[in-house]
């Protein structure tokens, strides 16, 4: 088994979710059989949206620092459970040198290419940086439409979530987009934000949703096993 | 706000309890009001209650190691979310030099004086190594009877914890062992085995329960905000 290296804290509870989520889906009859995972949960680094909109820092050098740390501290696989920070994945990979990283963002397309076979258009719900880096877009290809859910109501959502509130107001809003998007011609809802699975799930849509923390999971499980 | 540094793994769910918990626990209307919270969870050391017997190797180096790396990375302030590792807290003090280790068993202690003010009899729901190292008996001192439950019974729940079994009949074997406790005496009850508040609270017991995670998460506050 590979330790694994997680750049953790976009947001807190995303990254406790992933933790949560990677532990239950390990097979183990023991401590000894999970996986070692260390993870730094900085919930300081620098906000993706602003960066991606030229109005703020870069969070990159926070996440290059945390690479270097995680290799340091032993981990041999990387791994980074928030999907708009991919858009300085270059920058990651770069610092991790010969360590492998799993991106979410392969994990989720090949996710929804199982779950929706032949999709053309996906519905993401997903924040403003990962739809202006054009990180599905690019996952996905020119074959797949991308639609983008009301971000002016879509991510107060998501700032709701990472104040701590997952009640069932924020809930049926997520719902609410997602069904937006289904009526808008989405064959697929993918969850690319991490927040998202804390509010919304399969038994919110009319459509098959597909979470890229699960996906992430798996990923990371078939390279760390 | 100081970041904290975890020496995780002992168990794994163990760990991601106290930092649901710590989560949780934090005022927060955002992410970056999160603590920074750096966590090694690997659930590789060696085995606590065979090293107490002198059957097994001791975690300490393992232990050790792991604070040298959580301090290389930016702890600050370090816990240890297992009771029965706490017989090796001298070992981690001495390596953790100038950074300050927030005891769980020193937590707990004051956390059951404030919950049953005046107990004379703490039924001690912990492991073997953590009775045969005497952390409670040394931390209440000679005026607190520590009452054991039966070993034979106790470890195998714990073990079956760790193996992700936290169902009913477990749950119920381990309600029995705490009511066995109290009808021998007990006036309060310290689930001092970070697995057992996955199997067991408050409602499972007819006297005070105090968790000896939650008591940590409360010091961890204290002591980072």
């Amino acid at each position: 088994m590979k330790t694994v290296g997680v750049i953790g804290g976009m947001g807190p509870a995303a990254t406790l979710d992933f933790l949560i989520k990677l532990h239950a889906a390990t097979p183990a009859a023991s401590d000894a059989d999970h996986l070692h995972v260390i993870t730094d949960n900085d919930p300081r680094r620098a906000d993706r949206n602003a960066a991606m909109r030229a109005d703020g820092p870069s969070p990159a050098p926070s996440i290059v620092a945390t690479v270097h740390a995680l290799i340091a501290a032993g981990a041999e696989v990387i791994v980074m459970p928030c999907n708009a920070a991919h858009a300085w994945a270059g920058e990651l990979v770069a610092a991790a040198g010969p360590v492998p990283f799993v991106s979410i963002v392969d994990a989720a397309v090949a996710a929804v290419r199982v779950a929706a076979p032949g999709t053309t258009r996906v519905g993401l719900l997903a924040v403003e940086a990962t739809h202006e880096a054009r990180l599905y877009h690019d996952g996905f290809g020119a074959d797949v439409t991308i639609l983008a859910p009301d971000m002016a109501a879509f991510m107060p959502l998501i700032f709701a979530v990472k104040a701590g509130d997952t009640g069932p107001d924020v809930r049926a809003a997520m719902a609410a987009q997602a069904a937006a998007l289904v009526a808008a011609g989405a064959e697929v809802l993918l969850a690319a934000c991490t927040e998202v699975p804390l509010i919304f799930g399969p038994d919110d849509a009319t459509v098959p949703v597909v979470s890229a923390t699960d996906a992430l999971v798996t990923a990371t499980l078939a390279a760390a096993l």
